[in-house]
């Protein structure tokens, strides 16, 4: 497995020079505190957390997994120490309010500090991880008495929280799920039911548990209109804190799962728990989805988590392996082959992984702007604020997880690539990130869903185009600002047809769609993928023009940093921006080709 | 794991209606026995191996994997078994020479059977898979004697065989290879050196194993002018073929990997042990690559038998799950849901996995033709009719190993992804798929080596471009022939263009290459990928050719069977052959994209 160091420079450079944070910082509520020195020593702290506590528990974790006794969960060796030292750095509530003990720092430096643990460990980095779902949730919805109760030690890291959607029949359609709360009478219910994938749903790290648990009403309506949400903690504190009763929800099995197999996923059999519900009745399912986009982009950025820690590992092992000689000639004439790194088609592969880590690196740090301004709208309590930056959110996300994630796993199936057959064996740990990379298209909703969720709901439904169009217009104003800089006009003059592109394919699938309601899930595939590959390309042009900004100016004592920049961008446009033509190809394909074949037609004896 | 069922309307389809293939037989020296109810007859009784001793081994033969102790490799519960059931049914020479015991078929039945065994259960079918190799390298190169004693008990399965080649430093660049051979002075050698990576190198199916070994004789020239070829059995046998002492090689480790894990891959070290030249000295590595591309074409098939399990198993679950209703209004409101195929996307992930699957095998039971020449040329002592065939063949044997088991892969990950979460989970066996998939792309020359075989060997060096402007003008004539039939004019049009942009690209990439070697390996990828996309368009158009012919005539009592194929050739072309645009358009991007990027400056602290 490869030692993960941290990359300081570009986040860095992400923060300071394209993003300009500290600005963006100053002018939010709570980001005073959060000044450039400050930012500085927590990405250098997090960095020595990730990198020297976590980082080396990955490989031995996926080797040891987690074991199920008696209904308890141990997570692998080393975990529980590593988890103390996460909690007592006071990691968990960085991005949380201070009345309830955490750092207040916005939001967006949580996501960066995710970044890095999640790359050095991303097992690990689930505990913690569902545990935000959790405490998101309690802090938008529940009453004053719970986030009392609950909020101090989850902050703390004390306690972790889950989140208990998925049932062993439903997943993304939660319209059917089962699992039932009646009311006790004393203000409490019992929940009863069976739910499954429950990450973190049992484990040694904390002293308790509390999930958030989605059930019926005795007389809800069916489908998605009668869930509730319900507060199940593991072990009932009692009003002051301490800890209770232990409730009735048992972890009965772990799933075998191909990777993260340090994180325990549970089925979580809930038998008359005692559980409190949080929110209005029967609207369940929107609280749950109010903190969904923050959500999503948490496993976006598994995809770059991935494709970072692959690449180093490939790079590594492409600098120190020898096998034939570059074409253009010996490279290393005193040795006995050339290190592949010299072979160009290895270097498409690393070019390949950088560019996506890179890339969906400057996606997110975007992105979580917006994701600072909309939690602080929930802070506030202001739902004017809340919504307006939620639907600005609302747009990348669907982009971010779906594409990044994808692309994460493309990245983390290059590393093994250029190991060759020795990517296939255990012990370099680059199988492992394929595995462990798998699942980020999966949870948190499928790229199916995602794709849907861009298309249907968010373009068409929500802006009929106009999500499309606004940020299309950010990059054809950028393509204008640039095209008289001769280094940066090779970018503006594709990006600007593309901008002009993507608008108009999403007009053109607008018309069908209003005839052929299959075709929006027929394009949606391809638009989804589209979109990403174009909105990096602005993503590393933006990139580029600042970089080109610096050696410009000659004001720069490193400029192999920016030229690196400059070539990285200049690959992306090469070699990963020109797939955007096969899918704006095939999204406009009829949808018939898709829903016409039988059922019975698909296979024949 | 997905119960396998043997696609053999698919494959009679194939042999009987798209490559004629009683009247190949009919016009192969070895063929007369391969009339069409023989070979329907080998068809049934292979699938009903596959499909009731094999596949049932398949999940259960991960979980176990293979142990060692004592030097001793036990492979899973009920291999052994299975084995004995494949050898007695003599399998393993159904396409060696009768004078061995085998049954003289030709070796493109050879290729279909290996489909079905490794659809099956491609664990299990690495054993007998390695033994093909070491036969056919005896059958060309081992002197009458060690033929007579060492291919009866190979073609009868009584013993296997295996291919020596990795160190591990090296495998790709087998000039850098060490291990050494030194002549007794009794006409044997003593070899000794470690190999790693040795599939079948040591397990408990056979009573011997014979291992073909490449080393240096001690005045070998180096590099790869100096490697010889050596045959090491695992227990020497007596002139008479019995078996007498035990030699000094010993399986000292069983890699650890991400998949086929049934299959034994072995550290194996040779001490002294005792060995035959066979063919040329110093001449090892051409003998060795005398039937790489038939080896090649083994592995190749790796691609479409995973896109068929994984299909196979995604299809089945996209009929059953119930999620959500499609978008064009209820299919099934009975039901709390439609079924999950009712949603196009889903659709597109299954037809995705089906193009694959008989796109590639189509491509396969074309070469499989070639392969038939190639190797009765050989057979026949003929070396002017191999070098011939050998030559055709091999433009499309990087093609088919490079890009099909690329394609096979990502099917295997769309199966996956129809799962949803339970795609992630052991159980189900659709994940084993990809783990075992995931080889593919790295052994018999990874990906990287294909694309540089095909471009700078087959179709710069050795062909100048004729062997694309062969294949083109094969596409060209179809185009032709077909642009005045309604339902195929569609396709002809395609295809007429890209037959014409692949000479174009062609000759572009020669030009470029002359001033510019790294061109070669910067253009390589794009370059097998496009070739890939184009050629399996050519085979879909193909079968859409006879599937509409067929329906025309009206004399199909079932024409469902047809119109699937127009189904998915419309997919194909639609949805997959589009991805050829942006291959097309990166592979003539200048290499310094790629070279210009200091190796220090790919990361910066």
């Amino acid at each position: 497995m490869p030692a993960y160091k941290a990359p300081l420079r570009d986040m860095r450079f992400l923060l300071n020079e394209v993003f300009d944070y500290p600005a963006h910082y100053a002018q939010l509520p709570n980001g005073k505190d959060a000044d450039p020195d400050t930012v500085g020593a927590i990405l250098e702290e997090c960095a020595k957390l990730a990198e020297e506590v976590l980082s080396p528990l990955n490989l031995s974790g996926d080797e040891e997994g987690c074991k199920l006794e008696n209904g308890e969960v141990r997570t692998p060796k080393g975990f529980k120490e590593a988890y103390e030292q996460y909690a007592s750095g006071g990691w968990q509530g960085l991005s949380h309010p201070t009345e309830f003990g955490g750092q207040g720092m916005p939001m967006s430096l949580g996501l960066v500090k995710s970044e890095m643990i999640g790359t050095a460990n991303w097992s690990f980095s689930m505990y913690p991880g569902l545990s935000l779902g959790c405490m998101n949730t309690l802090m938008q919805y529940a009453t004053p008495e719970h986030k009392a109760i609950y909020m101090p030690p989850l902050t703390e890291g004390r306690w972790s929280g889950t989140m208990c959607l998925t049932e062993p029949h439903c997943g993304t359609d939660l319209g059917q799920l089962k699992t039932k709360a009646e009311p006790r009478g004393d203000g409490s219910y019992s929940v009863s039911g069976t739910k499954i994938f429950i990450s973190a749903g049992e484990h040694d790290l904390t002293e308790n548990i509390v999930h958030i648990v989605l059930a019926r009403l005795p007389d809800a309506p069916p489908g998605t209109r009668g869930i509730s949400l319900f507060i199940v903690p593991k072990i009932i504190p009692n009003a002051d804190g301490s800890l209770g009763a232990r409730n009735g929800v048992v972890c009965s099995a772990l799933e075998h799962k191909m990777g993260i197999k340090a994180s325990a996923t549970c089925v979580l059999n809930f038998e008359n728990a005692q559980g409190w519900m949080i929110g209005e009745a029967n609207k369940g399912l929107e609280a749950m989805f109010t903190f969904m986009n923050t959500a999503r982009i948490g496993t976006a950025i598994q995809g770059i988590c991935h494709a970072e820690l692959s690449f180093q590992g490939a790079l590594a092992y492409a600098k120190e392996r020898r096998s034939m000689r570059a074409l253009s000639g010996k490279k290393e004439p005193d040795k006995v082959a050339d290190a592949i790194i010299y072979h160009a088609d290895v270097r498409r592969m690393l070019l390949t992984q950088k560019a996506i880590a890179e890339g969906g690196r400057a996606m997110i740090y975007y992105a979580a702007q917006l994701a600072d301004h909309m939690t602080n709208g929930i802070v506030e309590g202001d739902q004017k604020k809340y919504k307006y930056w939620d639907d600005k959110l609302g747009f990348f996300t669907p982009i971010l997880k779906g594409f990044l994630t994808e692309l994460g796993l493309e990245a983390a199936n290059q590393g093994i690539q250029v190991f060759g057959g020795h990517g296939y064996i255990k012990e370099h740990g680059m199988e492992q990130i394929a595995r462990d990379a798998r699942i980020a298209t999966l949870y948190e909703g499928t790229t199916g869903v995602q794709a849907l969720d861009l298309l249907g709901r968010k373009v068409l439904i929500m802006t009929r185009g106009k999500a499309v169009r606004e940020f299309t217009a950010v990059i054809a104003k950028f393509s204008v600002d640039n095209m008289r800089n001769p280094r940066m006009r090779r970018y503006a003059t594709v990006l600007a047809k593309y901008a002009a592109e993507w608008n108009l394919l999403t007009m053109r699938l607008m018309l069908t769609a209003r005839k052929d309601r299959d075709s929006v899930s027929a394009a949606s595939h391809h638009f989804l993928m589209y979109s990403g590959y174009v909105m990096m390309a602005y993503f590393w042009a933006l990139q580029a023009a600042i970089a080109s900004e610096k050696i410009g100016n000659g004001g720069s004592e490193k400029p192999e940093f920016y030229k690196a920049k400059l070539a990285t961008a200049r690959f992306y446009f090469d070699h990963l921006l020109p797939r955007a033509k096969g899918h704006a190809s095939s999204m406009v394909k009829p949808s018939k080709t898709l829903t016409k074949l039988p059922i019975e037609s698909f296979v024949f004896d």
